[in-house]
């Protein structure tokens, strides 16, 4: 299907599922690739959509279900009864695709679509995915792979891939295990090409094979797939035996998911949000992050309290109190992010002090070009020199604290197992507000004498 | 090499290096992974790591050289003449990392080495990838492939592809194309293995095959490779010759660099910033978007400067200007990120004034709210009920107007093709600070009677 899915092509599509023109479609639902027709189908009114979808051919059916998001596919998962879910759905998926979907139902269905699959290999296959805890290696995997015993030669090795081949989408790689199924390494698709057919396994077969075990985080499958540029890893038992692969499109899920999440800390959304939530799920997204910006607020209005008498004999000293809190929050997001970017590429090597010192050379090479451009403008704009003092210094130690916090907090928290991209974004940036306030009172006092 | 790189194994090595004891580390050099031997070559002093580089055999070493940073590898490049890099690094890589390389040399040491490659074949193909831009598909391809024609048989085929499989290190698709070379389809490896050598490959191909042109932008063709689930996707060029191919792996480094740079606008950095940077580089990745925000302080001074006879007769006024400045700079980066994503993952349907009616309705529950908390607390705290209503309206009005600002924004630079991710961060958060204090005081002189 080379259809492009335009706005218009939709509106049609709609016009025709509405009035029953359905035979218009038929390549749509023949041929068209599992990942458009669930584009399609999430961009059209619900009615339409299940009138789409009931158009598709079972096998096909399955994969455009796993691409719809969770809250769509749960309403078409409604219409299933369990047996139906296990015979039409089930049957038709990867083992992966199959555990994931069965983990998204109710507790009270799972047993009846489980008991429900004919095939009673595959259902075992899947019970045992449904065992691995969430975000863990032997929750990502699959059990459909391809693997031929070292005792073997090159002949028996094809015959018996060529059976295997039946039960697997896709070959990326070929395993070779020991009799009692303990990953050996693997068979490159090469030297089965270009080895004669009597050669033993043993003898062209690599040992170099990383692989990950059942309980490895998927963080961690994730990392070392792309350090080793693998399109896919093996997964072992924790005594060595080959139980499941991990394919790269599950893993390039994943890397975009945490990126979001880290990108969604900074930008001070709680949730995993998209823009065509509905109004509820995205106030909730947004809602927390605020209310800590809202009490942030009302500890700096506290804070400026205890000045009012030096704001009502010097009210220009209010001038500068955004740009104060917006310096120090800036500073402290910037250095923030780049500590939390470097956790999660493990680039940070070194103590935390030698951290902070770096962090504090950078702070106050920022700082001093800050304060020399600051004093200058404020003195231009005829601010007065002992105001246009205050600010400038205050300005610098500012720049300075929220530097070292921004870099502090983020190490402190990944110390303890906490994810440091928490300390980003509002966190961050209310907590230097404060300080920032009242270091520049404190100044301020000093300076203009009050 | 399963040996961790811990900080003491760096240190071990590096000793060893210093005091020649270079046969204890044997196995590292022949048997190491390309990708580990880069990153333990990252944490050693240059002297030690280019002793360590020398050990290793050619045929790794530039791979190793490819899995360097950028400056990393440009020091170890000097110490080779343009033949050098020719003979011993080029000969050595897949065409697309050669093209790389080549592209980072100095101007004229390029031709130097493109004339230094003996495989004449070679140099055609690298010279071909040189010639197109950075970003495009044909930057990334690589020519290692394997392709048959249509018009043989599986057994001509397998011979065909033993041949070629001498030149490509990993076998991830065989595409078929015609006798001008245009491309066709695919023919799966499970096909391949199922199915008598005597049949034709016109019967047995896949004619469902996605690719994409010479010139189709990077950032399209990895949205493609993830749509699709894609491990492998040939490029053709206008004319439907097939010319390469990319692999999942390099999309997954544009996938991670694209996150990255969003990560990075939205936090107020303007370079690609590593935590092991020099001082100078980080500040020089920190101090523009710092400038904006030190230009946003004096703008937001001389707005409340307009206010200054306000703030004498009540100096209270300045109690809750970090508040409102603060929350006008979180609703507009929670909106703006929300659209940011949205762009970039292509699911923001609808038009620019559906989408601000929606984002209005969300700034009006968030708004209430926020303004009824604040109103609560403010004459709990004993602000009196003036300056408490006061705040409240104008809380309101600037998590509305700081929300819809956040909105539009992002969508008009996106329409002018300008990336709307430079509007998060920095930028939102000051813009929304000025227009915040305006109504503040505006608001507070309308309650407030003065």
């Amino acid at each position: 299907m080379s259809q492009e899915i335009t706005k218009d092509y939709i509106e049609d599509l709609e016009l025709d599922l509405r009035e029953g023109r359905l035979q218009n479609h038929e390549e749509l639902y023949n041929e068209g690739h599992p990942a458009d027709l669930a584009e399609i189908i999430s961009k059209l009114d619900l009615a339409e959509a299940k009138l789409l979808f009931e158009q598709i051919p079972d096998e096909t059916a399955a994969e455009v279900l796993m691409e719809l998001d969770d809250d769509l596919r749960a309403k078409f998962l409604e219409d299933y009864t369990g047996e139906e879910i296990a015979k039409e759905l089930i049957e038709n998926l990867d083992s992966d695709d199959a555990a994931d979907l069965i983990n998204e139902l109710p507790l009270e269905q799972r047993k009846e679509v489980l008991s429900g699959i004919e095939d009673q290999e595959q259902a075992r296959d899947i019970a045992r995915l449904l065992v691995y805890p969430e975000g863990t290696a032997g929750s990502l995997m699959g059990t459909e792979l391809i693997k031929v015993k070292d005792s073997w030669r090159v002949l028996q090795c094809v015959k018996e891939m060529r059976k295997q081949a039946e039960d697997v989408e896709h070959v990326h790689a070929v395993y070779v295990v020991s009799d009692d199924n303990v990953l050996l390494g693997t068979l490159s698709l090469k030297k089965l090409l270009t080895t004669s057919t009597k050669t033993p396994i043993s003898e062209v077969y690599s040992q170099k094979v990383q692989s990950v075990e059942v309980t490895t985080e998927a963080e961690e499958v994730a990392n070392l797939m792309q350090k080793y540029d693998l399109v896919v890893i093996p997964v072992v038992d924790p005594l060595g035996h080959l139980v499941g692969r991990i394919t790269i499109d599950d893993v390039v899920d994943i890397i975009r998911d945490e990126a979001k999440e880290d990108y969604n800390l900074a930008s001070g959304l709680t949730d995993e949000v998209e823009a065509d939530d509905t109004i509820w799920s995205i106030t909730k997204a947004r809602l927390p992050w605020l209310l800590i910006g809202l009490f942030g607020g009302l500890l700096a209005a506290s804070v400026i309290r205890r000045y009012e008498g030096d704001l009502a004999s010097i009210p220009a000293l209010a001038f500068f109190i955004p740009l104060i809190a917006a310096m120090g929050g800036n500073v402290g997001v910037q250095s923030s992010a780049i500590i939390v970017q470097g956790l999660a590429s493990n680039s940070i090597d070194g103590s935390t002090m030698a951290r902070l010192t770096k962090e504090l050379g950078v702070a106050v090479v920022n700082a001093l070009i800050l304060g020399i451009i600051i004093v200058g403008a404020s003195l231009f704009l005829g601010y007065g020199t002992e105001l246009a003092l205050t600010v400038s210094v205050s300005l610098v130690s500012v720049v300075i604290v929220a530097a070292l916090i921004g870099t502090f907090v983020p190490l402190v928290l990944n110390n303890y197992k906490i994810d440091p991209a928490l300390a980003t974004g509002p966190f961050i940036t209310t907590l230097n507000d404060i300080i920032g306030l009242f270091l520049y009172f404190q100044i301020g006092q000093l300076i203009l004498g009050l």
